[in-house]
């Protein structure tokens, strides 16, 4: 089966008819169906599906013989949820480029030596709950399972009670003992979500490195109060600090060569003629390092604080989730840009702002990545995009990976 | 029946417990049964209760032996509804109030030679469905069925489908020919909604004018992409020209002695990791003329088109609805002022920046307003409060004017 048939068969699951747009979001209708595809696509292979207790999906292609658990396989897949209104590429292209894959490695008449498996990490957006990268994280124990099952989507279902509606068991999650020894590599294919291969021309590229990145509740509080009949003098308008601190991160993040970002709002009560008592607003933010990352939100965090003062409203700023920098490590990386040197020329070694659960799960096992080339450098909207011809040579670069390691 | 048990009996009506504010919204289950609580307490008085082809609610008190259609009525009332967690005193005191009043000429003795109504308007906040005023201004002609029914709440429900399924009859809707011939006065009494009373120490106030206001969709469009990834000077995002605008708006706000606020915002995606595609958000602009107030909106429009062009996002403004300057007529106001001079000492004539019923129909009717202290000047908030003793003059007050125009 072609790389292009298999991706059309994804094209239209979750996708908004007015945006374009991809909706998948954790435990929802259509996950389950985005997890139905996956089984189908591994039975047609003939592998064997496994579901980890924290909702991993897992496909086996085994050596011959293979008896009891595999180990040390290698290991490559990536995420089948979005962002809301996200891109068809984001996840999805590096599961489909796994199974395209192993379909060429068959073509060729190769059986692995070593296991080899297709994986689907859950929920790595975090759309849906609020934090990303909830099935690595769970997994690796970076994530307490009471932590995440108490996480509440915005109608306020709890990830317990959308397991239990998806008929699993919300009390079976957490840490997996077999993790470290099950996966000898995980190597994960995904779009670029910059435009640095644009700028340089080449279709793909090798991670270096992930930034540290984060996740900042800011609760900005005033008076709610008629917008007509209160005098400007009187007001303590949450807007005007929430409105002061977009500016006050940009600027911050551009001194830091870094990047902030405000992209969700919750207004309370959210009248067009009541001034609000709160606005909530999540600050991402990303830096080279961790010192300029802390720094970044520090100062952020402080220009706020001393902004509601002036606007006499309050702020109160919460950690929701910081990942740590993640350099992949020499090995497996250089192992990697030597199975490619040879088809494809010169393979950039790049670091990315965008977390990933090769990042999560690099305290555990050996990860890598490979990125395919984004001519726009937009992701996260309906707007992502790749050439095919890109799609493919990355789906041929990670099977020129996978022979390299299990032929 | 006392004014404080009356009160007592809607205190728990569409309160939010956690917030201890009201959703009190059109159409809802709660607002059917705030349409029965005034139905019990008009028949409770042995008045007839007519509900008019717009989902106004009419309680009448006719001279003995009047048959046929009552004309030339003395007409007081407010409105059930709330803004979302709006306060206790907003609508609802106008009607405890006109109740109250009621109930003070008949232990009087009184009985009225001119026909008396009690009227609750439907869905003054337009909380609901986004244009304030609808019932009043449906009834006086100022907003075209076809425009009203098509209107849409949060989830797509349209007014018609509301109605329908309250048991109302869509097709019914329009301006009501006999306004005119059946209200000789309308007078209603209200919370002030800013610190005037409190400022100059008195407990009620006469109306002397309603700022003209309006509000103003503005659509901030820029391109979605991913928060971590996107180079700074890569991005278009809607949030900074509307961060920019909530200033821009303060600002020329307070240089026109007017108000202008940014309460409502809608972002698209809303996700903490996406740069926005969209921000929506809606501008409420008061001031105390037309001239002044159009100007004060075409400066910030003409600010974020500007700002716009800076941030290579673009932004739209779309007037959702505009309400001219209300003057209250000097008749009725000063034969009001007469019956209230005696009594209440000395009673301040003020204008407010608050749109309401009175204004709608003063197009069509000799209408006027009374208003009761506010001590903090909060209102649209949970916050929002009267004192008790101020609460009892203000249906005082109103008796008095009802007496010296029916008895």
């Amino acid at each position: 089966m072609s790389f292009d048939s298999l991706w059309e068969s994804l094209r239209d699951v979750g996708r908004d008819t007015v945006t374009g747009g991809y909706r998948r979001f954790a435990w929802t209708p259509t996950d389950l169906l985005l997890r139905e595809w996956f089984t189908g696509e591994a039975q047609r292979r003939g592998m064997d599906v496994e579901e980890d207790r924290n909702g991993n999906l897992w496909a086996w292609w085994l050596p011959a013989g293979t008896t009891g658990d595999p180990h040390g396989a290698f290991v490559t897949g990536s995420h089948l949820d979005s962002v809301p209104d996200g891109g068809a590429f984001d996840g999805p292209l590096g599961i489909v480029s796994a199974f395209t894959a192993i379909d060429a490695l068959r073509a060729d008449g190769i059986t692995p030596r070593t296991p080899v498996a297709v994986v689907a990490f859950s929920d790595e957006e975090g759309a849906r709950f609020g934090v990303a990268c909830v099935g690595s994280q769970l997994s690796t124990g970076a994530l307490a399972p009471d932590r995440a099952l108490a996480l509440r989507d915005g109608d306020g279902t709890t990830l317990a009670e959308a397991l239990r509606a998806a008929g699993r068991r919300p009390d079976h999650v957490g840490a997996d003992p077999n993790l470290a020894d099950r996966v000898g590599v995980y190597v994960e294919l995904h779009v670029e979500q910059g435009r640095a291969l644009d700028l340089v021309d080449r279709p793909v590229a090798v991670a270096s490195a992930i930034w540290p990145h984060g996740r900042w509740r800011f609760s900005f509080c005033g008076e709610a109060n008629h917008a007509g009949a209160t005098r400007l003098v009187d007001r303590r308008d949450p807007m005007l600090t929430f409105a002061t601190s977009v500016h006050d991160a940009r600027g911050r993040a551009a001194a830091h060569e870094a990047v902030a970002t405000f992209g969700k709002v919750r207004v309370t009560p959210n009248g067009a003629n009541a001034i609000p008592s709160r606005v909530e607003a999540w600050l991402d933010a990303r830096a080279a390092d961790e010192a300029t990352l802390h720094a970044l939100v520090g100062q952020i965090s402080a220009d706020a604080t001393a902004n509601a003062g002036t606007d006499r409203t309050t702020v109160t700023v919460d950690t929701e989730s910081v990942s740590p920098a993640v350099i992949f490590p020499e090995q497996p990386r250089e192992r990697i840009h030597r199975a490619l040197t040879g088809e494809f020329g010169e393979i950039p070694v790049l670091p990315t702002a965008a977390g990933h659960d090769a990042g999560v799960l690099s305290t555990e096992v050996p990860t890598a990545m490979l990125f395919v080339r984004n001519p726009t450098g937009v992701s996260h909207s309906p707007d992502e995009y790749a050439e095919i011809a890109d799609c493919h040579a990355g789906a041929r670069a990670l099977a020129a990976v996978m022979a390299d390691w299990v032929a």
